[in-house]
Order: C-alpha cells, then sequence, then structure tokens
C-alpha cells in the first residue's frame, strides 16, 4: 500500500460527511487525487467547480480506479452500495465506510471479493445539518474515529486507517463492532431519540397553547437540536442497531417513570440523590 | 412610583440571576443605587469590591431602604423569605422575583401587607452554570421576560415591571401563573429532566464499558447540557410544579415507549413519520 500522499481517494456520497472529508483532504492536500461521487448531477458540478475533487460522478465505476473507496452515505445505502463496490475495486484496494452502525457493514464486508481490503470507520463528529453546504474542512478535528476492522483486515490495512484518521486531525480508536454499537445505542442514538420525543411532547403540548414556543430559551434549544438531523440517516441507524438502541430507550423510560414518581411524591431525598448522580458527573465530563 | 433611574434596587441573592442583573443595572447605569444581600460573605465583599453594587449585606434588612426587592433566589428560598420582605419592606415598594415557577409565589404573594406592590417575574434566561462567577451583564439580553401580576398588582406597578424588563433588553411578556408553569414544564423541566435522564442511564452504561464516555460528541453534550444545572435550584422548580412536571414526563415516555416499539418492530413507516414531525417544526424554531 502507498502512503495516502500517492493514493487516488475516492469519495461516495457527498453530504455533511463525505463533503467535509473532500474539503479536508484537499486543505491538506493529503492525497494524489479525490473522486467524488454523489447521485446528484448538481452536487458534482459544484465540487467539480469548487475544486473540491479532481473528477466528479453520479456513477459508483468512478471509484474502480481509486486506491481507497471511502463509503460515506447512510448506513443501508452503504450495504446496498458495498457488493457494486466490491466488483468494480481494483485489487489491493482499501474499502472503508463512516457509517454510525457498524455490525450489519461489517458482516457485509465479509462478503467482499478477497482482492480488496475492507475496514469499518465512525467518525463521532455529526451535525443536525447536512448536505454538501454543511460540509466543513474542520469537522474531523478532535473528533475520535472509531475503527472496526474484520478478521481479513491486514494490519497494514489498520495502520493506513489510523494514519489517515491521524492526517484529519482525528483520534483513532480500535473496537469491536458489536461493542460500538453499544456504546454509540447510549451516547449517540439516545440522545436523538430523546431529541425527537422532546419535539413529540412539546409539538403536542405546542397545540394546546399556542404561546409554548415563544417561552424556548437555550435549554430548550440544545436539548432538541438532535431531532432535526436528517431523517434517512438516524432511520438507517435506529433499524441497523435496533436491539441496543431499544434497550437503551427502555433503561431510559424505567428512569423517567421513577423520577415522575418522585416528584409526584415529593420525595425530596430521592430527587437529590439522583440530581446530583447526573450533576456531578456531566460537570466532570465537559469543563 | 418613580421612574427606575431615581430607585433604589435591593437585589436578594447574587447568583447568576441575581449576578446578572447588578451587573446589568450597573452596566446600563439604569438605577440610583444597588444594594445586593447574599448569605455568604465573601459574596458580599466580592460584588463590593468590584463596585457591581452600593452596598451589600447578608441581612435581609438592608432591602428595608428599597424602592424595588428582586428576590433572585431558588423558589423554595424565595417562598420562604416573602413574609420577612413584607415586614421590612417601605410602603409603595415592589416586590418581584425570578422564581421559575410561578403559581406558588404568587399564592406566597396574595398575603403580603397590603402597602407593598407584588409582582412575579421569570426572565427565561438560565444556564447551567451557577453562582455570581458565571453571572454575566448581557445575560438578559434578548430574554423572554415573563411577568405574573397579581390581582392586587397595580397597573403602574406593571407598567414598571416591563420597562424594568425592557431595560435590561429582554421581551416582556404577560401570562397568568398557571398557564406559565404548565408552558415551562414542557419547554423548560421537561429538557432537564431528560438531560438528567441521559446522564442516569449513561452512567449506568458506562460501569458496563469504561469506553463509553470517550465516544462523545457534540450531540450528547448538548443533549446532556441542562444536567449540569444547580440541584438545588431544579429541586425547588420540580416540587413546586410537580403535577405539570410529571404530566410532561409520562407523556415523554408514552411516546418513548411507541418508539422503543417501532424499532423493535422495524415499522419503518411509522418512525419515519414522527421523526419527520420532530425535526421539521425544529428546523423551522432556530435556523
Amino acid at each position: 500500500m502507498q502512503p495516502l500522499c500517492d493514493a487516488v481517494v475516492a469519495i461516495v456520497g457527498l453530504g455533511l460527511m463525505g463533503g467535509s472529508l473532500a474539503l479536508a483532504l484537499r486543505e491538506k492536500n493529503a492525497c494524489k487525487k479525490i473522486f467524488g461521487i454523489a447521485p446528484n448531477a448538481a452536487t458534482c458540478a459544484q465540487v467539480l467547480s469548487r475544486g473540491v475533487v479532481d473528477e466528479a460522478s453520479s456513477d459508483l465505476s468512478l471509484a474502480s480506479d481509486a486506491d481507497i473507496i471511502v463509503l460515506a452515505t447512510p448506513v443501508r445505502t452503504v450495504l446496498e452500495q458495498l457488493p457494486r463496490v466490491g466488483e468494480i475495486a481494483r485489487a489491493g484496494a482499501i474499502i472503508m465506510d463512516l457509517g454510525s452502525t457498524k455490525r450489519e457493514i461489517v458482516r457485509a464486508m465479509e462478503r467482499l471479493p478477497a482482492h480488496v481490503q475492507p475496514i469499518g470507520a465512525h467518525p463521532l463528529c455529526g451535525k443536525e445539518t447536512s448536505g454538501f453546504d454543511a460540509a466543513e474542512a474542520n469537522l474531523y478535528r478532535d473528533a475520535v474515529f472509531v475503527l472496526t476492522p474484520l478478521a481479513r483486515t491486514a494490519s497494514q490495512t489498520l495502520a493506513f486507517a489510523e494514519s489517515f484518521a491521524t492526517i484529519l486531525g482525528a483520534h483513532p480508536i480500535i473496537l469491536d463492532a458489536a461493542r460500538h454499537d453499544k456504546i454509540v445505542a447510549g451516547i449517540s442514538h439516545l440522545p436523538f431519540v430523546l431529541a425527537a420525543t422532546l419535539m413529540t411532547t412539546t409539538n403536542e403540548l405546542a397545540r394546546m397553547d399556542n404561546l409554548l414556543f415563544t417561552l424556548a430559551a437555550s435549554g430548550f434549544r440544545d436539548t432538541s437540536r438532535l431531532a432535526a438531523s436528517d431523517t434517512t440517516m438516524m432511520l438507517d441507524i435506529l433499524l441497523t442497531n435496533s436491539d441496543n438502541v431499544a434497550d437503551s430507550i427502555r433503561t431510559c423510560t424505567r428512569h423517567l417513570t421513577e423520577l415522575a414518581d418522585w416528584i409526584v411524591d415529593k420525595d425530596e431525598n430521592a430527587l437529590r440523590a439522583i440530581l446530583e448522580s447526573a450533576a456531578i458527573p456531566r460537570r466532570e465530563l465537559f469543563r
């Protein structure tokens, strides 16, 4: 495997993640060439005219000349694209995805031809905005960049992926796909679910009092932010991590029910204990 | 009632809300004198030495010379302080609080001596930080400043309170205390409860996997932010708005259970519909 600076990188999907990756690689002059693949002809024209990519196409076959193919599409689109990418990829090509759940993707990667090198990845740097217009060259900086190698992933491929993450300013960390999916269910998917459900609940309350959203301040803004996330992307995440997400929702629901009971019973000691045990680690975590 | 510029303002409690009020009034040179009352002698010394207040004391009786007394303490402390404030306040003094729930405070205000003028207030500009060190002169700028007048509140008192809010750069809005409490249960107290419960749930998950918080990104940071709020302040809020808060938690819990079921059943149509109906108003609300 040649170093990244001599490699042709094909990015499939030029939304927030793929677009930001193209911008970062270009800004750092990190690779030989960047190919961009997006279904939308207007996006292809935009990235070409802005010089973000060297070639652009809505046809996956552009990736056949790439040394590394990065799939930056929603999880279930990655699952659909993988067999075709396996067909067209050159021998020795690295195939990496940026999907937010990893078990199903890693399973699909096992079925790729033996002459390609697959590795799963998940950079934790999402935003609630989407599309190339939301992309930014600094998106990956300081982000944790999870890598989920397969049994068949060569050590050189893993080392390449680690240096790829580091060049982007991110921090690579190697995890088993199952462990990754369990962790993100709590730390990433549950926050989205709570934000969306906060919106569902307040929408319902707002139908009874049209002044409700007038009183929304920064606390509501931040707690509800993730509800604005791209629906297709989130739907794919929830449906490919359904067991873990459902578990984390149910644990959360149990704690909410307990809290509501303590509030009704005015159980001040129980309330103070649970609120303090939530507040203290949160203050430690983000200073 | 003289204009604010000729008035002596006593602020009881010099934390985030009271401290920011003192800083704002001083910066705008908005009143004749500012008296600060705080239980902590160090805070009194600090605000005096920084010139934020003209006089400071840990004794409420300093407020007896004020034209307007602003109670900026946690809700149940306001409830405790009101009778004593009523005893010491001069005839014609305005007594205003900044508490986040209004029904119990307004009921306690009804019992104040006839020669004082009470009015409830709730500026929606909290933060998860607390204490005078977190105070800032701009805190009230652009905030919605709810006023909950009593039947006995004179129209001149209400007009004075409206101009007080406006001078701070805030937007006054007049609401019935019961309506206020119902609205904030959904738009303010529920977001806090969800943030705290997100911390409770993820703390539990982190005990099973010590890498969990390593993967926390901006989405988790924002959704959990309110969990760091001052516990005593939040406890007072939950316990003086228990009926409304419990209702909003239960509505939310119902929606969460429904969502978990759809995720397990892989009911894509139901999920897409609910997530879109959460995403669209959120994108409209904060652009």
